[in-house]
């Protein structure tokens, strides 16, 4: 009697275990819920499906699913201003204290006196050197630590977020899919490939070994029993445009089949993943929604897409409209 | 009577299914076979046992688990003469054809006539000159596939054997046991990036984009609708010695916990992973087995562990003896 009551225990739990199976197999939810149906969705969902199923003509083992982003424009809000370049400047009014020399210096002078206080106010040379003032001479830790705190302090002005939360929901739905779907993503940046480290893995869930960036030349600096590793005052790479390609082919070492970005500086980047008889995707948001996020592009000097938009159909890329294809922003 | 019969089927497989769960919490199989017992093998173990308890003060989180390699005469053998060096003087030959006025140029003349046949024979600007020659104008691609056709076709002469066969197994089960608790693994070689990522995942289980090493400049050519990246005759990085450390913190973006060597160029590597408070693991590959390897260190212009050996104790490092730690060699 026990036994049979055991028995229907375990026939019992049996059946359970089977339900939750069936349930398993039914069609798995939404992975893109914040995506409109729609032409681009369709074209990412197919990309995914076809190159992860191995009796598809396009399928990618999982090693070779290398899929990279441009990270401002492309995964979080770059307008009115570059994140980094607002860090940047409020770092030179804290280094201000140290240098008074800077009140009668150019470009120092203006961003502390607030004269100008975009990226675009300055020349190319003014923003490097304001640029290696920044961030030489110290460490990768200590550079991560003063950025993070800055981004936990300061707050975008129109959305009243905090910068880190100013990343599209549609994006990081995008990086869910795309790894749970065996693809290793990266980040592959124009700006500081440490600034950008200092979040990645908490706001994206990318590690910082999968952010590729703009970076400095580094001293090997020995001390006794302590060792370090310095950033020189000279920059190494700006990694924007062919650079981005080149970047990816030395630290990946092969090419991506994903490539995601939104300016003309991600263009190289997305020629490399389609090129050729390839079939790799290539995407690029268009900033088109002026009321829930910025309309730009031929018209700004922040992220232009003008050639991009120009040659996406010549090369087959996506062009995402943030207007239509999304359903929220944030 | 049915319903009993099943029930005893069930009752079958879930006391089968129990016992198996017991047979899994049994103590796991030595991860490490090849090593003989002995404090250098309880110095890895207890440093992996440790760093994977969460409740144990040297715990690190499997995100910051990462362990760097040497890989000639760490992860396979380096001796008569650097595998990479026989695969340039052999692509000089295979070259040479199109090259008459090499027969009467240095360092090309000797290398085709077999004069001069180790790398040792050459100064260091002929070997990079040699390197040059033997890389440039090929894409990353073509590079692997001329590596990858060599070392398919050629075999160490002492040992009769690949190149690729003759890596040292207890390297190996040290890769899929740190793999196995969640380290990341990354190869950082004095050697050509391209060259070790032709064989890396293969033979070491590590894949190209955790292979980090020495490395051409680069061009982005297009040409239509085609595009590619190719080697320029300007060397980027030689990654020896403090390069090491640089390269690891400008790809990787962190130090590492655990470092593996075997000679002076790789000290940096080594401090940078255990300097100051950290509780980082070092260790030196001692080539002294002259049986069934090479004996070498201080005497040899290959691999020369001269400082390692000397700043060993000082710096808590491990010197691993090839003769007395290994079981087996190959």
């Amino acid at each position: 009697m026990i036994s049979i009551a055991i028995a229907s225990i375990f026939i019992l739990l049996v059946a359970m275990a089977v339900d939750e199976n069936e349930e398993k197999s039914a069609p798995a939810a939404d992975p893109l819920p914040s995506w409109n149906e729609g032409s681009t969705k369709d074209a990412i969902m197919d990309f995914v499906t076809n190159t992860t199923n191995e009796s598809h003509p396009d399928y990618v083992p999982a090693e070779e699913r290398i899929a990279t982003f441009d990270n401002d424009g492309t995964l979080w809000c770059e307008y009115p201003d570059y994140v980094q370049s607002l860090f940047m400047f409020d770092r030179i009014r804290e280094m201000a204290a140290e240098h008074p020399e800077w009140n009668d210096t150019e470009p120092f002078r203006s961003i502390i006196s607030g004269e100008r206080s975009y990226s675009t106010n300055f020349t190319v040379n003014e923003s490097l050197q304001i640029y290696v003032t920044t961030s030489s001479n110290l460490t990768a830790d200590e550079y991560m630590s003063l950025a993070g705190e800055w981004l936990n302090s300061t707050q975008h002005l129109r959305f009243g977020q905090p910068y880190t939360k100013c990343v599209y929901k549609p994006m990081l739905e995008l990086l869910s899919y795309l790894q749970s779907q065996g693809f290793k993503v990266y980040i592959v940046t124009g700006g500081d490939e440490d600034f950008v480290r200092s979040f990645s893995e908490e706001v994206y869930g990318i590690p910082p070994e999968q952010v590729i960036g703009s970076a400095f030349k580094l001293q090997f600096v020995e001390n006794n029993s302590s060792v370090s590793v310095v950033k020189l005052p000279q920059i190494l790479v700006m990694d924007d445009g062919p650079e981005k390609a080149k970047e990816i082919q030395q630290n990946i070492g092969m090419r991506p089949i994903f490539a995601y970005g939104n300016s003309n500086g991600d263009i190289a980047m997305l020629q490399f993943a389609t090129s050729d008889s390839r079939h790799g995707l290539g995407l690029l948001n268009h900033h088109d929604d002026p009321v829930r996020e910025y309309a730009y592009d031929r018209q700004s000097p922040i992220g232009r897409l003008d050639e991009g938009l120009d040659i996406a159909g010549e090369w087959g890329w996506q062009i995402v409209s943030m207007k239509d294809d999304w359903k929220e922003i944030f």
